[in-house]
């Protein structure tokens, strides 16, 4: 990969990611490496750095007219470009996954798959990702957002937690990107203040699908992430600011539930 | 329909809905009028009433493990339910949308329209709902998530009016799926303190997709809705209280994004 600053796609024909190492980012990615292990099937990407704002330049929102990352192209369908995770999860397995090794082609498993995949990109994803807002990345530390926020991703990790307490995988009796969806933004738990050992059946799928070499790769891709639950619980082991910086963010979660009487409870 | 309580499901065959007169509950009451004007296919629907917490009983979460509305449950099909409104859009054109009237069959069109489904699903949809409560509903008004959740909002207004610029729906030549679901909350857009007026092409489009009877028909199931712009700008015109209340709200508003020095900007 070219290190310049992205300025136009870089693939004549293939398929073409441009991406960045978050959750979002590492669904598409993740189901990438996975048919090239089980294909063959060759893809190129690019980091698009969001602090340098790429993904508002007219050369990349000409793709994604919604300025966000990840967006695949397929230049062997025209410069067909598409946006949002849960329709490029799609569009790779109608076209790509012949053998349904990661998807399904009739009900009931199907429309599981489905709203697996659409419960992870309309709740999850954008729950986790307020959650991440208020209660860390923000400037102020406002205690109403930040209990809203987690307390409603821990809401959804229950549901999950519920669902899996059967069951190996998400839909059906397979592996498939209804996994690859969810497990994307479990993968950040820790870092939207969620405890995964409260989810004990979350966390056992989270390793098994962990464990799996394309996820592996997928999550590396554009470069080794630093804020998936791996690196941030051994850096909380290691390194005593990190720790006592996270504490206070955990402090500040448990008086803003106390302040507003939060108590748990799923669904 | 019952006044009565519900407890369980009221159909032995044929569609069945659980929903409630809001956005998400309107997506698949509105494609299910279509349906039913196109095709004949009928259905029954039960209100959930969200005040009350229906959605929250065990037999309700049973059919949905996510305890929201709606669930579409197919008799036909052993009783298949179904949550999460894209799934629910996609179910119901694969299975009950033979000429391909509201959806498409193959690409550019498919993966456009799976894309505007996915972005209202995981943009406009929780953002929009994220303003509606800041905005509004909340019991105290937080400046910081106040413009944070308005200001997203606009910004995804801006997406969709840049796009609908040069075209009268939002994938491919024709009506589909892609503008049941994202009209369904730009129904509601005064109710998040969205000036449509501000967005032209997004107002043109609305009001385009609005004239369908189907459309009507779908926003009044379970109930006629008192929250889509229509009543609502009719109430600013008629009720002294009302009005004065809403521009408390957009005072506050707009002295939240002067605090945090707001500036639009899409995408």
């Amino acid at each position: 990969m070219s290190s310049d600053r992205p300025s136009g796609l870089i693939a004549k024909k293939g398929l073409e990611l441009l991406t960045f190492g978050t959750p979002n980012g590492h669904k598409a990615s993740i189901l990438l490496e996975e048919l090239k292990e089980a294909y063959g099937t060759d893809y190129v990407y690019q980091s698009i750095s969001i602090m340098e704002n790429i993904q508002k330049e007219p050369w990349y929102t000409k793709l994604c007219p919604n300025g966000r990352i990840p967006v695949l192209v397929d230049h062997d369908k025209g410069g067909l470009a598409i946006m949002e995770g849960a329709a490029i999860l799609s569009y790779l397995t109608r076209n790509y996954d012949p053998k349904h090794l990661f998807s399904f082609t009739s009900d009931p498993e199907l429309s599981h798959c489905e709203q697996w995949v659409a419960w992870q990109h309309g709740g999850l994803g954008p729950m986790q990702g307020q959650a991440n807002h208020f209660y860390r990345l923000s400037k102020e530390r406002i205690p109403y957002p930040t209990q809203r926020y987690v307390g409603e991703t821990e809401r959804l990790y229950g549901v999950l937690d519920a669902h899996l307490a059967e069951r190996d995988y998400l839909a059906g009796a397979k592996y498939s990107i209804a996994d690859i969806a969810n497990f994307s933004w479990v993968n950040v738990a820790c870092f939207a203040g969620i405890d995964l050992a409260r989810f004990p059946n979350v966390e056992r799928w989270w390793r098994r699908v962990g464990e799996r070499s394309a996820v592996r790769k997928g999550t590396a891709v554009p470069s080794e992430s630093k804020i998936t639950n791996e690196p941030f619980l051994e850096q909380m082991k290691t390194d005593e600011e990190f720790r006592r910086k996270e504490e206070g963010f955990k402090e500040a979660l448990e008086k803003a539930k106390e302040q507003y009487g939060y108590k748990y409870s799923s669904p």
